[in-house]
């Protein structure tokens, strides 16, 4: 059965890889499984055809025949279930690797988006410099903390995971701010995922679509 | 094997149900699973020993021989996979109730949580009282697409699920700001949630540590 994912017609970041779809087209290239995109543009994603595959308006969704999924965390962990690579045999592993793709999506990344939240809609506010940095230091808590668990190791928990790539997804939008580079071993853990094949593919395929000439095909 | 979860010794909430326990309590009651609890202080919680089950100093934690887990909805997944209750059989509502496990904890609780941390954290800024509705107004437009999603059902994909679990719980946090209210069919929904046997056992359980006289065993 074909996959069908959506992704933005264009997307707020330009092709830098942060858009969601990203973290989907990574999972399907590390488990070799083909899929296709299928553009959707910001007005459409608040209209009906669309809200019916995703109830809050976004991107990616993921249909399978007559499955439709949406949220990247659950998107991600169907293909783990389905393909050998994301996620360890052993079940205590297993469990843990999903530990950590919950740790990314609900400890690591809310205080990463409430930063690109302050960023993105408050920067005209007159409060804005003054609560900048409170909000980064939230985010620095939370990578101290990720920093000291992974030490010197190259993935989170022995082999990478669906808990890996969900968790350099999410350090990847931190990027920008300069905060990653604060921690050398998040920074070479972030630069780790970036530099597996299946990232590299997923990554350029998703700049091909912010660089056409016609925003959509 | 003895199934034990870590509370907090005096929760901040003073015993509302609203710490991140009582969902894995709910899980627990909701299969019929025994559970013994560890109070754990503010103080331990930071120190290595609790570091070494929870990197990032919180609880609740999940003990069952040799495997440790955290997060609240890795928790809930585990106790899922393992016990028939939580998750459909059939393949498609299985993964699509695991969708609402993560749309729960990635899409509805993030702006929650910063309504939260905005009132505990920044009660005292110069730019509170005015900043406050911005933040209300992000929880209003996840809760209204919550809202014309679930419609008139019961339960937010067929039957009672781990997606719903995770999302009473969730939106539970909102009650006291009045917002829940603005939406009669997610209150309902919440009511809903906290009428099952199972919550009423799991709130007990808690309410039971935060009214001891002496607060740790």
């Amino acid at each position: 059965m074909t996959i069908t994912i959506t992704a933005f017609e264009q997307s707020p970041d330009g092709g830098k890889g942060l858009a969601r779809d990203t973290r989907i087209r990574w999972a399907l290239e590390e488990v070799s499984q083909p899929y296709e995109v299928r553009l959707v543009s910001f007005r459409a994603m608040k209209e009906p055809a669309h809200l019916a595959l995703h109830p809050f308006g976004q991107i990616p969704t993921y249909q399978e025949g007559d499955l439709v999924l949406f949220e990247t965390g659950a998107i991600v962990f169907h293909i783990a279930q389905r393909h050998a690579g994301l996620l360890p045999a052993d079940a205590n592993a297993r469990a843990r690797a999903i530990t950590w793709m919950f740790a990314a999506l609900n400890t690591v990344e809310p205080p990463i988006l409430e930063l690109a939240t302050a960023r993105l809609l408050e920067a005209d506010k007159p409060w804005y410099q003054e609560r900048l940095p409170l909000v980064a230091d939230r985010v620095r808590c939370r990578l101290k903390q990720l920093s000291a668990h992974l030490g010197g190791a190259d993935w989170i928990d022995g082999a990478f995971s669906a808990g890996d790539l969900l968790m350099v997804s999410v350090l990847l939008r931190l990027r920008s701010s300069g905060i990653l580079d604060e921690y050398p071993n998040l920074a070479a853990y972030v630069a780790r995922g970036e530099a597996r094949p299946a990232y590299k593919r997923a990554f350029t395929a998703q700049l091909a679509v912010n660089t056409a000439k016609s925003p959509t095909g």
